[in-house]
């Protein structure tokens, strides 16, 4: 009488989400200052002034049924063309309005793209660690996700791992750079491997492959760190882009999807995106906000305080021994248990009221990730305690 | 290597649009002036000067950080309070906060209620006419459609119909009151009798019957009628209620899902909603919105203009000899085709440059939806036209 994995769905929280429940509970039992929480990766700096800037002189100036009325389900065409024109300036992409598909956020970007591609029982490869809703989504539009281990030395995806994984029921593979957990960033190298071996088993099976890009972190890199923009290298692309972090506006839940416009099958496609958003229930997405991101492109939250934050944790944590994936982007370390094992790193860190999550929840063994998207205040106070907790594991 | 059910979604659009584009193309010919279109169900009025207010106020007085950051799956907490005492003061029926999720607009709270209550082949019934999205959300949530014709005479549900539809596939029954698109509001006495043959069928089934209400016209009445509060009389109701028609802002996206607190399994169908909401891709609904409904509770924009309209084209129809269905709400005329075919009527109609939907898209044949949420000047220039229109059938 209930759809039970609904229920399901709904009734289990992420270990991410128990962690940061925990956190809330030790927080009042103890005082805000004596529980490091490092869980979650909700960004912690404020929007740039522009957004509410603009905000309020969208609501001064326009008129108000147009502001707040239905948009095209595609989203506004004039948000649509100042995008294109954004990416195709910006990475030296062709773009235009019709390859764009305005979202509430990458999240729906993601379960909209997947499925408009996925018919029952085909396949997405995801490479591990990777974000848990991912299963969640390729799940929710019918599919199945396969896992493929990144590599071991640089979390990079193992191309040769993910061309054994592909079969005639691979509908696409989802990639993540910056990466959550990782914070690696995939270089243009990478990438260019990654594409040709989609090409070539997209030919050999004769069907396309497409390549899911979730890209929010895509402006969170540090030391100059190149994000290549995928539809260089690879023509059945769709990249999900959402506003969340680098506009630091992730409850506004506004994003879009860009499709290719060199896309074997482009209208098919967007068609069937159109028909995935609607069957959902997305209607359009919130029109006020399609309007201010359409103004703020380009912008972004002032980030230099993450890159402070990921410095201090960086040059602590190594000096003190821990071993930590080399991170160019995003907001997550990813730090390798001493034991081997990540969830009694984190078990025992939780000993010492830090927050970390064990990287078992991301589909990989014997790291647990840190998001530094808090407070410096917080890595400072928290640093002896990380001493403490590595000494642990030498006496 | 597409999804061929949400390409065929996306790729054909529906008749109302069809038309609404082809008035655009009329208009650029022959001039604004010239055409009449009634085909969009689109709020004409501005939005309250309290919707552009209080977003001011939350930008100027809130911590960003705070204000457009991610609220909790089902909204943020105050929010969901305020809701609920709103609920419960206005309407007299219990409700609380853990009752309350909040939503991307009326369609996400159909899609997430059928993902949540449905489980693959069961039955929702809808009665005819009803929105054409219905079927996509279902068929969507996995479900199949069954329709049972209104009464003739009232367009009231036809409860023993819909009593020999039930069997032990239906999970549900739908309604829409006030109706789109016949502008219909149901009574006590119908919705006690709708709810009496509920209980009536789930006992005898021995599962629950859920029912749902999609309830954006809420507000929209004329003449003091009453849309009664369905948790009152069915405890297994969901309302799914949007701000898109009363505060004038359906861009926007923002509603919610009631659960009656007393339903059967309510917490399982609780948990069954946020798993759905998580599947879908909706993460949270936008909370600079969520707060500003939060301090709109009770207003509407300017619905007087609607019930202008209305009875300006229900005196000069009437009079000229149309049969219109008496139409307490939303802002819909279901005008009789005087030839007995909707299509028939919607077509001459368009050779009159005046552009209403034909009813066998709403499931029901012979009448025409005309949707007067448009400015009444064009309602004055239209009336001729309508004038010869009816003569044009005498001749």
């Amino acid at each position: 009488m209930i759809n039970p994995r609904m229920q399901e769905l709904g009734s289990k929280r992420s270990v991410i989400r128990e962690l940061f429940e925990y956190g809330k509970k030790q927080r009042a039992l103890l005082g805000e200052e004596a529980v490091f929480d490092f869980s979650l990766g909700n960004p912690s700096v404020p929007a740039p002034a522009d957004v509410g800037d603009e905000l309020t002189r969208l609501l001064q100036d326009e008129d108000p049924v147009a502001l707040h009325g239905y948009t095209s389900a595609e989203g506004d065409l004039g948000v649509r063309t100042k995008i294109a024109e954004y990416i195709s300036g910006t990475y030296g992409v062709p773009a235009s309005a019709e390859a764009i598909y305005m979202t509430v956020g990458a999240a729906a970007a993601l379960t909209i793209s997947l499925n408009a591609i996925l018919t029952e029982g085909e396949e997405v490869i995801a490479i591990t660690p990777y974000f848990p809703e991912y299963k969640v989504f390729v799940e929710g539009a019918g599919g199945k996700l396969v896992s493929v281990p990144a590599r071991d030395d640089s979390f990079y995806p193992d191309t040769q791992k993910i061309r054994d994984a592909i079969n005639e029921r691979t509908a696409a593979v989802i990639i993540n750079s910056p990466n959550n957990p990782t914070g690696v960033v995939y270089d243009e190298g990478a990438m260019r491997e990654l594409s040709n071996v989609l090409r070539e088993k997209s030919a050999e099976l004769g069907k396309t492959i497409y390549l899911i890009s979730d890209e929010p972190y895509r402006e969170l890199v540090y030391g100059g760190a190149d994000v290549p923009y995928l539809t260089k290298f690879y023509d059945n692309t769709l990249v999900c882009y959402s506003f969340s972090k680098s506009l630091s506006i992730p409850g506004e839940r506004i994003g879009y999807i860009f499709i290719s416009p060199a896309m074997t099958e482009f209208q098919s496609v967007r068609e069937a995106i159109c028909g995935a958003g609607r069957s959902l229930g997305f209607v359009c997405a919130p029109s006020m906000l399609q309007r201010l991101v359409a103004r703020c492109l380009g912008k972004t939250a002032d980030i230099t305080v993450y890159d402070k934050n990921r410095k201090l944790l960086l040059s602590a944590l190594s000096e003190w021994g821990y071993e930590v994936v080399n991170p160019d982007g995003a907001f997550y370390l990813f730090i390798k248990s001493p034991s081997g094992s990540g969830k009694e790193f984190s078990e025992r860190a939780k000993g010492l009221n830090i927050l970390i999550v064990p990287s078992e929840d991301f589909g990989t063994p014997g790291y647990a990730r840190l998001s530094y998207c808090v407070k410096t205040e917080m890595i400072e106070r928290a640093l002896p305690h990380f001493k403490k907790l590595i000494e642990s594991y030498k006496g």
